[in-house]
């Protein structure tokens, strides 16, 4: 049987170990380093000869280094002979800008897809993509995981009662009402709306939340102005207790700031993107995606294995 | 006929400037800037359909971020419709990864290649490949521009005498004979060897340098180890006086310290790469590669607009 082999790079060297306990494999020897000007260097430091690889590299900040030490990983592991190079991306970085939305936009979530490819990538694993169209980006197979299995079992331990879940946008109902259907609870949507040109938004609540506990999800929590706005219109609007999660804790610029002033009581994450020193705050819990992607592992590494006879 | 536009990114908006003022066409409205999360963004603020452009960017350090802004502008060149995309890389970073040098290696320039004609460039201008090899590693027309003109009508006119041009190492030697055809000067080269292993590198001299003016030439500075190193040996072994001289000043790490207290009496390089504050030293001095890519530009355009008679 083709071996299994788990690499990874600089974006979360913490995850890969995890992910790698998980299988029963040591995580490969290798490193991704700088040469004197920056440059990217990777050091293979063991035979991948007829394995299946898989690297373990979300595309976080600083998103385009983590980004060129994936492509060039996979361009080594290629021409070392492994037998099959899959990639997993619990993160897929630039996921926002996957269509024109004004006039001359790039489509970067496109070309990340195409470079990923170009590379080398034969398979790839990922979680939680902003939209479900970027697997189309690819011509290669795509395993989509989901963070909202992990996230509704840690709100079912905590036992809470009379739930909300609440989708911050119209864009992330499906996702919502998947979180609601697991917890039993009826959702609520929250519909922002420019009265006016420069006028401020306006937050209408589309359900019912008043005396409930609100659950709001999202995929990712970048700056957290739309999260941290949107507990607050639920705590003025009856709600009795707000707790947010997403899968994706990016929380670039003023995010933490938000989050601790928030009304915000817990905010779930998983472990997708690492936290920095100054992003773990007593608010945010981290829940490990580590067993659903070790078991997305085994089971591709299965299929390969079975497919070789028909080969 | 087609129009002409110019556009930049971050690498070098001087040199690019100055190239637009050569051919006589304004610089082209577009930005790279970065979303909060550190991603790239590119605003191309006017029409390009049907236009040829090109798009001024050395990948210089930061050498992921310069490389990905240049990868996102011509993927929002090419959904914008332009008619042709000419990339122009005055210095091609990860030239030096341009083979296995040790077991399961990168071949990161090859990546490069592949990378940017993925994004969709149609045209590659750049300038002193470190290895001419690189050429191949594109499906498309490579120009290839050489420093040596520039650098060579710099020390014609400083009418010095009794000149040897030194190659620092085997590698550099068609291009150190270049330079001395056109000063009509004899050459030398730097034959570094090691006696021993863990022994430290003995430097040997072959040629005449005695009482000589010796300019060494190189692609590359890079930390400058060496090419002091060859300046110092120069002088002991007696040349008069020592002059350097190089395409890309990359200038990484200790260079500058290097370089200030060498035996080298002045450096001279282009602009391919712009130098920071600190890098800017009355010992180096440095030539504008802007009228040869200007000519090399407008020779382009012109072809791009006979062809298509042809088509
Ligand atoms: N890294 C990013 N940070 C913030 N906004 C982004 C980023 N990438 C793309 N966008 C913008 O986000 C919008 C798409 O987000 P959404 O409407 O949530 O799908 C588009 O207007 C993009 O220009
Ligand atoms: N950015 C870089 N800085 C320093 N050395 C490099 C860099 N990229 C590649 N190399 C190494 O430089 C050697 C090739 O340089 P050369 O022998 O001059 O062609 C190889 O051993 C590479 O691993």
């Amino acid at each position: 049987d083709p071996k299994l082999k788990v690499f990874t790079c600089n974006a979360n060297p913490e995850l890969a170990k995890e992910i790698a306990e998980h299988i029963g494999v040591p995580l490969g020897n290798a490193q991704a380093v700088r040469f004197s000007d920056g440059e990217c260097q990777i050091k293979l430091n063991e035979s991948v000869r007829g394995c299946d690889v898989f690297v373990i590299q979300p595309t976080s900040a600083p998103v385009n280094e983590h980004l060129m030490e994936l492509l060039v990983m996979v361009d080594a592991l290629k021409r070392a002979s492994a037998k099959s190079i899959n990639v997993v991306i619990p993160y897929y970085g630039y996921a926002r800008q996957d269509r024109k939305a004004r006039a001359r936009d790039p489509i970067t979530a496109k070309l990340v897809a195409n470079l990923i490819e170009t590379a080398g990538a034969q398979r790839v694993i990922t979680m939680d993509l902003h939209a479900t169209q970027i697997q189309g980006f690819f011509d290669i197979p795509v395993d989509h995981l989901l963070g909202v299995p992990i996230l509704a079992k840690h709100f079912s331990e905590k036992g809470l009662s009379d739930i909300v879940v609440v989708s911050p946008d119209h864009g992330g109902v499906t996702r919502a009402r998947k979180l609601a259907e697991r917890l039993e609870a009826p959702i609520a949507i929250i519909d922002k709306r420019r009265p006016e040109p420069n006028v401020a938004e306006v937050m209408n609540i589309v359900g019912n939340i008043e005396g409930k506990t609100a659950i709001i999800i999202d995929d990712i929590i970048d700056t957290a102005g739309t999260i941290t706005l949107a507990a607050n219109a639920l705590v003025e609007a009856g709600a009795r207790d707000v707790y947010a999660c997403c899968t994706h804790p990016v929380l670039s610029g003023p995010a933490i700031e938000r989050i601790a002033n928030s009304k915000i009581r817990e905010l779930i994450v998983t472990n997708s993107i690492p936290l920095t020193d100054e992003q773990i705050i007593d608010k945010i819990t981290v829940l490990s995606v580590a067993p659903i992607i070790g078991e997305a592992i085994i089971r591709v590494h299965e299929e390969l294995s079975v497919s070789k006879l028909f080969d």
